[in-house]
């Protein structure tokens, strides 16, 4: 772990820099993979099925017999815990469903506006041993309470040509309508662009690796929107002195196992307090499962102490982390100083993972610096904003004058027009 | 202009079919520019306004003399106007601002979501001979009410290195910051990257031609966020009997008058009334100073009547206009089906143009079908929403077990593990 005390401000370029993510050599690949399902639909779908997830594919969609046995194999605790932490976001996101917003801007100018749901959402959840099924609660719960009319999950199969049971089991818990098998690049193609089975979307959300990442950016704004930007997963954790190191550790290690690439940041007021917390980090990971990966990620970590506290939310905020732990006996202290971030965890009893799973927030939350201009995923993300108008005789007669002279002065004739042919009636 | 009769639903992808933009033979022409830029800042910028905009510029940035200029420029009932318009939007952009909303999802476990401005925002705004104050009003005032910190905007100069008084009296009133005298891919560039003069910023906004779209697709999601993806201006109108053709026709030219790509399509639920409102659109044409262009876009034009209403509720929300007319008696029969559009205009005295200028509502909103999944600009363009939540002892009692018990089945026991230390402690 590298250690670095009150920092020069020309090094923190260098010290905030984000993991380089270089995609361009696969993208003639990914290219290639999106032209391939554009042109062949379900046919490419289960050549790359076969190619890379080693699996014959017969059928595209997931069964209902396979939701069925799904069910009967998940154990009664977990379905439980994932009840507790469904119910927490299902709260949390319906108390920001936005109302229909009016009012008379000038007498008989009525403007209103409405949200209403994207009506066709694709979820992306990637494959692997550990199955993702809290960001299918992250994505589907969402888009069920904005009332998207079709929620498609596209998710790659095992060798064996399954899904995971707890992400059939969360998918049919949320409402997701219908779930296909198809992973990485093709499946992002499969949404962006429709097949014979698979619906093609208004708008894709969910994370994936560098196929899917490259995938996604290269279909973004020509044929389908996305959900916001990817980059690896980070976490920047502020302590103070009566920090518990033992806490500290857990959560800089919670970031860490995600992979090599993770990125870790800890700012303290003292040195001495990075000299604890790290010894206490080396003495936990040891213990890790993933223990490879950790340590990787937290050879590139950054513990910095700032002996000025405006220098340390300076750097907060210049770094614009995910997420933002303040480990800190009175966090509302560093909260009301936070400009850019994606979400924020208060306290030392608020671990980064009660977010990512159960606590109510939502985890898809904007990485590399994006927090400067991106939200994480919520409400919004499932909604469109519409504004409507309607204006009366005499609400035209109030406005109308301001109308032609602007437009006049924009040299539109015709926009000019529109109001007088109306106003000589009037 | 062409009309159909009920056409049978597979002629329907073909009469939504947007105007082909295929800006791929510019893209290495507009990389270039951005390279330059990237490298050379100042001079760059400098080499491209004597280049394109036929300019020697000394300083890039607008001073204080030139705006006091401008002041003076304008006479006394323009400005009345433009102040008129921008107490509307100002009005309907104010009441938009998100409050923070907080709960309690489980006892001891804080969640609230607060919206914070995006710190620094670019406003685009074409050159060219109408000068688009407008787009200045609209871009800028959401950007005040947000509390961006800075707000700058680029234009190009004309041809004595001068910006028009107009948009600069707007962007003086409106609390632009900065104001720079560059146009096109470049201006995109200095935004993006930032230059010696030009500061770097976090999201820009902005019409513009092919090479300023190129610039915005390249650059987006890489270096910096942007409003929406571009295409040209649209607008779907629909009449009953009674709708007065001259006001329909008014409405078909203005937005035919953007361009020869402009799109123009009517729906009605008779032929007869397709060819009343054509008679008079090609009368009115005559008269306008811009007709050779609005004689192109009404080439193009479709004008289509369906019997059966359901039908053309279909083909409206399909099509997802950036501007809907409901030139009809009765509009809430028509608004109350609406899923996909950017802005309704209802009833006969409403055209667009209202809302182009001063009804409050904003103009820069989706085209080319993206009125799927994207909203037009709103308070929530100039914003972050971060979600914040604060855990007591009792909070994590609460929730801790199933976050242990999800983390464990996700095989992140790290992230269980950030959960175990704390309630080992309880």
């Amino acid at each position: 772990m590298k250690k670095y005390t009150n920092p020069p401000k020309q090094q923190w370029a260098e010290l905030m820099q984000r993991p380089v993510m270089n995609f361009d050599e696969i993208v003639p690949l990914v290219q290639n993979i999106l032209d391939k399902v554009k042109n062949e639909g379900d046919s490419a779908l289960k050549y790359y099925a076969e190619k890379f997830d080693n699996i014959k594919l017969n059928e595209l969609r997931v069964q209902s017999s396979e939701f069925n046995e799904a069910l009967e194999q998940i154990d009664i605790d977990l379905k439980d815990a994932i009840k507790q932490a469904a119910a927490n976001i299902e709260h949390f996101h319906s108390i920001q469903l936005p109302k229909t917003i009016k009012t008379e801007t000038t007498p008989g100018v009525s403007c209103w506006q409405k949200a209403l749901p994207i009506q066709r959402v694709g979820l992306y959840i990637p494959g692997g041993t550990a199955p993702l099924f809290s960001t299918v609660l992250m994505l589907a719960i969402p888009a069920r309470i904005a009332q998207c009319q079709q929620v498609v999950l596209c998710t790659p199969p095992d060798k064996n040509g399954k899904i995971h049971p707890a992400i059939l089991y969360v998918a049919k818990l949320t409402g997701v309508t219908e779930v296909y098998k198809t992973g990485g690049a093709q499946a992002i193609a499969a949404m962006a662009y429709g097949t014979e089975s698979v619906p093609k979307v208004d708008k894709i959300f969910g994370p994936g690796n560098q196929y899917v990442t490259t995938a996604k950016q290269l279909v973004m704004g020509k044929s389908v929107a996305i959900d916001m930007p990817a980059g690896p997963s980070e976490v920047m954790v502020i302590v103070d002195k009566n920090t518990p190191a033992k806490y500290a550790a857990s959560d800089l290690l919670s970031q860490a196992e995600h992979g090599a690439d993770s990125q870790v940041i800890l700012l303290s007021d003292s040195p001495e307090k990075l000299d604890e917390i790290e010894k206490e980090t080396l003495a936990q990971l040891e213990k890790l499962p993933r223990k490879e990966f950790a340590a990787k990620s937290l050879a590139n970590s950054r513990l910095i102490s700032f002996t000025s506290k405006k220098e340390a939310v300076e750097f907060m905020n210049g770094y614009a982390p995910e997420h933002l732990i303040l480990a800190v006996e009175k966090p509302e202290e560093w909260s009301e100083h936070v400009t850019q971030a994606g979400s924020v965890f208060m306290g030392y009893y608020t671990p980064e993972s009660a977010g990512d799973y159960a606590s109510g927030t939502n985890h898809t939350l904007p990485t590399n610096g994006w927090a400067n201009a991106y939200s994480g995923v919520n409400m919004d993300s499932f909604l469109k904003k519409i504004t409507f108008q309607q204006i009366s005789k005499e609400g035209l007669k109030n406005l109308g004058p301001a109308i032609e002279k602007m437009a006049a002065a924009e040299q539109l004739d015709a926009h000019k027009n529109a109001v007088s042919v109306r106003l000589e009636d009037l």
